[in-house]
This record gives C-alpha cells, structure tokens and sequence, in this order.
C-alpha cells in the first residue's frame, strides 16, 4: 500500500514539476530571443517579449514609461535616435522563478558594450504572466550605475 | 436553475474575490507599517517585512545584497553611520497586483525629505510572498534619479 501511495503521490507531484520546469524553460528562451534580438537590432523583435498593453510598465532610475507604445519609443529615442547605437547587450546571473503556474520573475544583470568602449550596466526584475501566446514580461525594473 | 447557477457561482468566485482583496489589503498594511517604522527610526520593525533569510534579494542601482543580515546591515551604514541620517521616507503611486493566492508585487515610488533640504527619490518594485507569519518581501529592486 505504501509504494501505491508513493507512486499515486508521484503521479500527482510530478505534472507540477514538469509544468514547472518547462515554465522556466520557456521564460529563459524569451530572455535568449530578446538578447539575440537587441544584437541584430531588431527593436520589434526584442520587444515582442513584452506584453503588448498599455498596462505594461517599464521602470527605469526615476521614470516610468506606460504601456507597450511609451516603452517601445522611449528604446528608439534611446539606442535609434540621431547619435546612438543598441551597442551589443549581454545578460548574466539570470534566475528564472515561478511564483504560480502562470506567473514568475526574472532577476539578473544586463552589460552592453558600445563601439566607443563604454559599457553601461545594471541589474533588471522582470515579472512574468502566462498568456495564450506564452510568457511576456508585464513590469520591467531596469537600474545602473 | 439559471438563478440557483448564478447562485452557485457566486459561491465560488466571492470567496476569492475576499482573498485578493484581503492580500492586496495585507500587503499594503506592511508597507504602511515599514513607512512608519522608517519615520521613527526603527530599522528592524522597518526590516521586519522583509523576509528573514538568506535567499533575500536587494537590488539597488548596479549593486545586490544577497540575504536579509546584508540587506540591514546596508541600510545601516547608508542612514545609520556617521554624518548619516534615514530623513523622512513617503511612499507614493502605490500599486498592489496580486499574481496568485500567495504571491504578488508592488511598484511604487519613494520619496526622502533630509534635514539639509535634500530629496532623493525613486522607484521600487517588491515581490511578495505569504508565509505562516505573513506577506513577507522576497525581493525588492530598488533605483533613483
């Protein structure tokens, strides 16, 4: 009966580990997307891990950008405008954890190298939510030096 | 039977309802208290809605604290050390999301008034999680101007 039990407890224990992992699985190729897709400088591409609302929210130092629209041309104003340049990004100490099976945040470091030799970098929090179409970032809290 | 469904429903659905609201209620509470305790000058009622653990995660600016000991032991030496003083701490565009029936995160902004006129200011994002003792801060990102 024990061994019944045990595996009875598996079977139930085991979809939630599964679910689990594959959650962090696809969080993390969200993240890899948008790294390759900030390096080929495809701005709508990299914003496409990003839910498409105007609930978004992108916090950065002391501002607030509103919605997918605000955060979008704030990075074009940004890395796009008349002088600037994406430069190449690169993310480090990612750590994937889910807090449901349909909501997680992402902490780690972002570094971009620019052809100048500057290299800004800080630390980001991403909250996650399970859509029909995958994960997106909902709330991004990016901070540097 | 279409008012004994709807009936029905209701039963289901108000008793999560009262949760969230309730969280997000919880929740709030703690933060008002940290503001409080922060004002007169009590850092550990002020680090009492952090959780106590070394798996605590404080990011400011391009810097982490990694743990709850690190985590006190900052906000010492930056408010507490000599020349130093903690000011009078204002949260404001508060903003409770719950994202499941034990987790949720908060944006908001600070606002520090120093005797010397001096303002800083910013932004955070808490994420929360229920333990037996309460909702407890799992990770705070913090940034300024």
């Amino acid at each position: 009966m024990k061994m019944i039990g045990a595996f009875l407890l598996a079977l139930l224990i085991l979809p939630v580990c599964g679910a689990q992992n594959s959650s962090v699985a696809d969080i993390q190729k969200v993240i890899t997307d948008q790294q390759a897709a900030w390096n080929r400088h495809d701005l709508d591409a990299f914003m496409s891990g990003y839910w498409n609302s105007p609930d978004l929210t992108f916090f950065s130092g002391d501002n607030i950008a509103h919605g997918w629209q605000q955060a979008i041309d704030r990075y074009r104003k940004t890395y796009q405008g008349e002088g600037k340049e994406m430069g190449r990004l690169e993310f480090s100490e990612l750590k994937v954890e889910p807090l449901a099976t349909d909501s997680a945040f992402v902490r780690g470091r972002w570094h971009l190298t620019m052809s100048d030799g500057r290299t800004p970098h800080g630390l980001f929090t991403l909250v996650f939510r399970k859509f029909p179409d995958g994960w997106k970032i909902i709330h991004d809290h990016t901070s540097g030096e």
